[in-house]
């Protein structure tokens, strides 16, 4: 049936970034809502952000437009221009292609919540601007490279 | 910047459904956040639904998945297998090419606020199973039909 249940739906801890960039995220929770309807075209994520902790290391895709919005707490939207904090309510978007490294960071003191969506191209490449880290996706699924293009153990 | 503000995204309120079916519609807000921070693979409004109205006639996609996500308040999910109240917190999804007819309604008291996400397909073809109504979209927008395939006057 179409309602998703939400408390069925299994909570993915943790990060897939190869060391030494994985530590830092041990404490994201996600829980993938899109694909528990079959969803196909975007992908819907439903994270939970503990204190000192962040959505994802500063980013952007080159293919896959991207939208956020706060459900509950308070976290720091940190961007080219600076940093700016969300609350329950807000929303930010980011356009594909868009060369505006960006990632959510929790400097409260209790849990924030977020609904994450964003398009699944077939291929797509995504940067980092501040560590040396580089995504890309293909048919055969993520690789994660250096900078250099030389990919990660 | 990528945050959205909220409060500078008009408000378009009623609907683009033709006569006789516009009427039902006037007290459905929306915002168009998606639109506002740029994006365009998909979209994402904010929708405010007073009591005794809804989210849209019952309908489905041929090409553009749908998400949906209850911000506030308390709406019914009606759809072929009959109907599920959804709250603040819970969501739903429903995959293109599902020939199963969705809207949600207000029945409560008080307003209601999803947040809606949906792919934008360059060319679509929704379906009404209740009503007399189809549209189409194409590179010329949209067009209201009825099952005929005659177009609204």
């Amino acid at each position: 049936m179409p309602r998703i249940d939400i408390n069925s739906v299994p909570e993915r801890k943790g990060s897939g970034y190869p060391d030494p960039f994985r530590a830092a995220y041990g404490n994201r929770v996600k829980q993938r809502l899109g694909d528990a309807a079959g969803l196909t075209q975007f992908g819907v994520n439903l994270t939970r952000i503990a204190p000192g902790t962040g959505t994802a290391l500063r980013h952007w895709h080159e293919k896959e437009d991207e939208f956020v919005y706060v459900v509950e707490g308070e976290l720091v939207l940190v961007e080219d221009e600076g940093e700016t904090v969300l609350r329950a309510g807000d929303a930010a978007g980011f356009k594909a292609g868009v060369a505006n490294g960006h990632c959510f960071v929790n400097r409260s003191d209790t849990d924030a919540v977020v609904l994450e969506v964003g398009t699944r191209a077939p291929t797509e490449r995504a940067h980092y601007p501040d560590v040396d880290l580089a995504v890309v996706k293909d048919e055969t699924g993520f690789h994660w490279l250096h900078k250099s293009g030389e990919p990660y153990a």
